[in-house]
């Protein structure tokens, strides 16, 4: 069948009237701008609905006529997922009006919401009763939950309360041939057949839009301490990391490991932030626990901290007594990541190891850089509790664009290549997308490649929603 | 083709030497008798592979065959899923002989074992590194980690460490083509494409055998407090679920509900139990704290034991302040089992609602009970976090048994409708398996059956795997 196109926005139009539907370029602009402002292609339209059924009468359209789509949250995805890679293509959805909290069950540690509610305002509903969604990112100003639960989200207090999949008790999706899915239980347990909730998250929007869903609550923290520690070495990070889990029951939110270039990063590009210890040392970290209840966090840090001394794995170290000292702490993890932006192309990871192989794999992977580009630097920070690192490089500041492409590239290839040999992931949180699929396909096995292709087919046989993301088309 | 079964037991026993193929009905029978000790049908042999390659090997050539098979593990699954329904039609494949623990890894808080491996012995092994694998069940001496997987088993700490599913890093499955699908990441975090592994949770052998996973462990407790309280009604027993969350931070491990009749129950079956409070409430909870770290868990307990009494919540309650005063206090919830069972065959559920709806589901249920037979006796008791009830009903003792077959099959569809109107789960942690497979489909919508159909033929097009299981032939 050749697809009018012009003709099915035309019956777009006609539903959703003009406000449901953008199609000249300056409306556009807003949607073919990923997080980093690169434009990608540019879409037939963009459609905004307000409601499941609208999205499901968008997606039947579609499906029947086999027009491709793709559904859009808060264009902070890292791996081109959400946006169209060539002109005219495709419709994308975007879930931007579909903002309503559902409901809200603080006995049962619960919230139903629409897919297009961005995270923050999911956060601040849940404070109003004394809970909050424990998911936290960069990102959540403006990210959406549809969003995160496609991609299977992760950010700082993944150590402790998982990632989205663990975040979520039920979700309603519109499946690619305009059919709803409606999963949207609100039962902490259901042993029922197969878990279809858990192919959607991570599905990155090619097996149907997620309009709904159920989240998993917890008490909102009545008192956190935050400390920023300096360390000599990675080992000796993750031997505090494991002393951390014992000496902070299940309390630890967050083990975030910097090195001493980030500081600096995060210094040049907020100049209002000073060296946060005496002395500079090669390694921090930043941690973080919360509780309710009658806990002494304080107490608690404090003990770790003489520990850690005692043991030489911590040289020095800053605990903040206020909110106001903990957000300076913080700063520095916000900071940074605009230090690095300021030094132009680099290359930026979102690897993943065992946490036991953490030093030997930065090791590996310094003494390749410094081989290959000795006037490179690294920058590898992550979330220690996951394993998780993004092992970043900084190529030296007078090569030209094209000799960054091709020298980043290169490091890329080899980074990835001794990820391999620790069974590591090329993507921890980010996820697969379009930028990613030349390596992710590399590294899948024909019989995983054929389970993944059957489980796409089985739900999008026509391949109209979002193709080409994780396979290729 | 048809399946020369003697012949294709005669290469198995060549391959696997006598002791890998079990054939006799002395040597059966213990294959054949589940938990409840109902005895089922008889399998064509009892296989018991040590390696995942003789797993592969035998699954290839019963799948070349179109011979019908069925991973077991401890016979502790209560739906029938691990037992052929009839005679002489199916291969079991036992995985009893595939207990070794593969590896043990402190630092990373993960272990990888053979799905052979028996709960309890994980546990132990774990133990040895100061950690613990949280998965805690009454069968635990004898079920095994693959079963635990089949079956994304639950149980009494799911409140604070989730389910199976949220235990599970890595999977080694055999598919029911006979390959080999690796899936053993040792990684906390990996966002790279449909995350094949949690489709085998919950699967009950019908998309493959599990032959080796890696489990998370968290760091074992140094401190322990249990305490069993007397409360006036449902109503009051979710409230103080509401604040024991908030009052113990993320340290609250179980929190079960228990009625007086239980307590009964209990008694009777272990006649050295006196009754744990001075006098007799319609409701207890027996609720625990686990700590490590600077934590002061009797003051945490104490300070919720007098907040629940400020507020009428809680009448009465006894600290164990020693292990052997803990255990004294589990020994309720043990012997509780053991008191139903001395009853006779009654009705036993495994139903799930959301936490708030709990008051109101178990006071519709009740009236319900009272109505159609009211000299039966509830007794609905259950894991409160998770709204996992198991709300049972002992017939009338004079009732003959074909008498009790037709009342308690009405009393659980009359059960099973109020529960719909919840929006609950029939089976919240035990399975479909084949006992509640017509409950099971007389729920599921058409586009659920269909995407769960086009899964099990994606994984399974011949249908050799646990057919009939889940799903009907």
């Amino acid at each position: 069948m050749t697809t009018d196109k012009a003709g099915i926005v035309e019956t777009l139009v006609s539903r959703l009237g003009d406000s449901g539907v953008l199609r000249d370029d300056d409306a556009l602009s807003r949607y073919t701008h990923d997080w980093a402002g690169d434009a990608l292609g540019t879409p037939l339209a963009v459609v905004r609905p307000r409601t499941t059924d609208e999205v499901a009468d968008i997606v039947r359209l579609c499906n029947e006529h086999d027009l491709r789509m793709v559904p859009q949250g808060g264009h902070t995805g890292l791996v081109g997922g959400a946006f169209p890679d060539r002109d005219q293509d495709e419709l994308i959805i975007s879930l931007e009006r579909m903002n309503r909290i559902r409901d809200l069950d603080p006995v049962n540690f619960s919230m139903t919401v629409d897919a297009g509610c961005i995270l923050e305002e999911v956060k601040q509903a849940a404070d109003t009763e004394d809970c909050d969604f424990p998911l936290s990112l960069g990102a959540q100003g403006s990210c959406q939950i549809g969003g995160n639960i496609a991609t299977n989200a992760g950010g700082l207090n993944v150590l402790r309360y998982g990632m989205m999949r663990e975040l979520v008790l039920g979700l309603e999706v519109v499946l690619p041939n305009g059919e709803i899915w409606d999963g949207l239980s609100a039962l902490h347990k259901d042993n029922r057949g197969y878990d279809l909730a858990q192919l959607f998250l991570g599905s990155e929007g090619t097996l149907g839009i997620v309009t709904g869903a159920v989240l998993k609550l917890v008490p909102k923290a009545e008192q956190t301490r935050t400390a920023l520690l300096g360390l000599p070495s990675v080992a000796a990070v993750i031997e505090l990391y494991t002393l951390a889990r014992r000496g902070c029951s299940d309390l630890l939110s967050a083990f975030e490991l910097i090195p001493r270039r980030c500081i600096e990063l995060a210094m040049e590009a907020s100049p209002q932030l000073s060296d946060p210890l005496d002395e500079a040392y090669p390694w921090y970290v930043l941690m973080e626990v919360a509780a309710t209840g009658p806990i002494d966090l304080s107490e608690m840090l404090e003990r770790l901290l003489e520990n850690g001394m005692e043991k030489d794995l911590v040289l020095d170290g800053a605990l903040a007594s206020s909110d106001a000292q903990s957000q300076n702490l913080w700063q520095f993890r916000e900071s940074m990541l605009e230090g690095q932006r300021l030094k132009g192309k680099h290359l930026r990871t979102d690897v993943s190891v065992p946490i036991s192989a953490i030093p030997d794999f930065v090791d590996r992977a310094a003494v390749m850089v410094s081989d290959v580009s000795p006037d490179s630097t690294v920058i590898a920070y992550g979330h220690i509790g996951d394993g998780n690192l993004h092992f970043n490089i900084l190529p030296p500041p007078d090569t030209s664009n094209e000799e960054r492409r091709v020298l980043l590239h290169d490091l890329e290839q080899r980074l990835f290549a001794i990820l391999d040999e620790f069974r590591g992931s090329i993507s921890a949180e980010h996820g697969i997308g379009r930028t990613k699929q030349a390596a992710y396909l590399a590294r899948l096995s024909p019989t995983e490649r054929e389970l993944m292709q059957g489980i796409k087919s089985l739900f999008d046989p026509k391949g109209v929603m979002s193709r080409g993301r994780i396979l290729p088309e």
